[in-house]
């Protein structure tokens, strides 16, 4: 396994030059100019991302990370922890929301056991990666210890690069883990710096003096901890999880190897932000494909500079906002290389002055 | 061909048994209650149209109608009208948005000549169903007949109907007509009652001055034709468009086929208020795509009670809009029908109350 220094240093700016041809060969398309807006801007970062002017999006992967949270001990969660590793065996059944819309936009869903609380069975799409059975009760003292943060975060960079191997175009990213919108505050509230209350949620459907408590849990969390901000690794070792950690790894190893990065909601958004924590070029790789419910999420877009895709009040999970973002990304790229342009459809162009 | 008088008639209210059997699997599927937010919403307002508590979307149409506008001689547009013609070439060979977009959401794309101002040549894939050489200059009297109008909209119908005898689940709709965002700004200003200058834009990229002079036209128009917003044909008939009539066609003939009609942006958007005009419950088969760029658009979204999916800042037309909703009420059907219940997948459900 690489280590986490080494990919860093391989994350390079977007490609300026692909970047040009791309924005020059949109204004030549049959339409009027800038008329397919955020699909245009889309199709000319990903150009950036990939250092192809024509860039095609036919290999998707999403991977999906599954781990358990001590902190749920603390009742921050409206579902049983059992329910992480179900719904792992879901996944694996293809009966979960991110199966049917992988399917739906030609993504092979990518499973993987990062730490979830009890023994999963083998399965031959079942990427066992557990850290450990669920991280510890970060309400008492740091979740993880700082190699297990470190060893985390190389995990899912190996992932992103056994997909590369494989060939790869573009990757989603979703995740599963009861509880696991509370390290996402507590992270969220670490880097913004924003009061843990404006950046905490319902999650999967907690009641008002539930939420009032995960707010305390997570307050409690960052003072017995002090994670510092300047050393993301530290934040995710205390407040973080095991899910969290690979995931910010699958998006440091696509940024390496220049694929564009479709992160889903909050989650993944704090994956995100442990991950331009440690390389903030990383940024110009990420397309947020939604807005969550969750009312952290907007934080962390503002926070990272994002703009969401989508808008329709999903708060799953799983990599299914990212499924529908990869399918708007494909739409950018397709507009791109395969419109004719004008002189090609001897279409006559504009006659007042470009503006 | 049938009138649009039986037409009309055979509109019936969405079906609300099969829209409370679709909301309750919603309510047994492995995630949380209404984690899916509007994708939710979406699959049951479909289930309701079609009379199908599961209902599949595999066979999809666009339909994008073509036609050249009396009114562009006022110089209200960018472009030159030979452009509507050139750009009917361009779908038949497969190089415009719409061609991208509906293949990549496997949509058949159905290009109907509702009126383009030039002969066209025989084609294949092109429907032949001019109704004059373009209309005639609205701000010197009306654009149309009422027979015209009336013959239009019948078109439409009859184009639709086709369609569902091939076999048909979902239906887009889109227009081509240079000039013809200025009859879709008197038709919004008719029927929502705003001053013309708050639903008049920029169009394909006009200039300030050239903006000015459009709504000046727009309100000589409607000034010289005083169309009765009581009477969707006589609006469309003064101030209206072949293609626009066509599309309102086609969202009846859909309607009464309990077809679900993907919207398009502002000039689709101008039909349906023609439709809904001549039947109030076609609002409930109206699925919006987007909300595009001309500022005209929400007020007819906001008047039809319709919530747009997507906010890309398009404005392009085609029906490319409503291809990129057509795979989002795919995805929501797809959810709806292919996910695992709770028990199916042994999966443990909330702990807390139903909210």
């Amino acid at each position: 396994m690489r280590s986490l220094e080494q990919v860093i240093r391989e994350i390079k700016p977007p490609d300026e030059g692909a970047m040009a041809v791309a924005r020059a060969r949109q204004d030549t398309l049959t339409k009027p100019l800038g008329s397919l807006g955020r699909l245009e801007e889309l199709s000319v970062k990903v150009a950036g991302i990939k250092g192809e002017p024509m860039p095609g999006l036919s290999r998707k992967a999403i991977v999906t990370m599954a781990a358990d949270h001590g902190v749920a001990a603390e009742g921050v969660s409206a579902y049983p922890q059992e329910v992480t590793a179900q719904m792992v065996q879901n996944f694996l059944r293809s009966g979960a929301g991110i199966n049917v819309l992988a399917t739906l936009v030609g993504a092979k869903v990518i499973v993987v056991d990062m730490g979830v609380a009890s023994a999963m069975e083998p399965h031959p799409a079942l990427v066992s990666r557990k850290i450990a059975y669920g991280t510890q009760n970060m309400a008492r003292g740091p979740a993880m210890t700082r190699e297990q943060a470190i060893n985390s975060v190389e995990v899912g960079v190996e992932i992103a690069e056994k997909e590369v191997e494989k060939g790869l175009d573009i990757i989603g990213t979703g995740d599963m883990g009861i509880g696991n919108t509370t390290p996402s505050s507590a992270i969220t509230a670490v880097f913004t710096g924003e009061p843990v209350a404006k950046v905490t949620g319902w999650g999967t459907g907690i009641d008002d003096r539930q939420l009032a408590q995960k707010v305390k849990v997570i307050e409690r969390a960052l003072r017995a901890n002090q994670p510092d901000p300047n050393d993301p690794i530290d934040v995710l070792s205390k407040v973080g999880g095991f899910e969290i950690g690979g995931l910010s790894g699958v998006i440091l190893g696509a940024a390496a190897h220049r694929i564009p990065i479709v992160i889903d909601g909050f989650i993944s958004g704090a994956a995100a932000l442990i991950a331009a924590g440690l390389s903030p070029i990383v940024r110009d790789y990420l397309i947020a494909s939604h807005i969550s419910v969750e009312i952290g999420h907007q934080a962390i877009l503002d926070y990272l500079g994002l703009r969401p895709l989508l808008a329709l009040e999903l708060r799953l999970g799983e990599g299914t906002g990212a499924a529908l973002g990869i399918f708007l990304v494909e739409a950018a790229a397709k507009v791109l290389t395969d419109m004719a342009t004008f002189s090609e459809a001897g279409v006559s162009q504009a006659e007042v002055g470009k503006d």
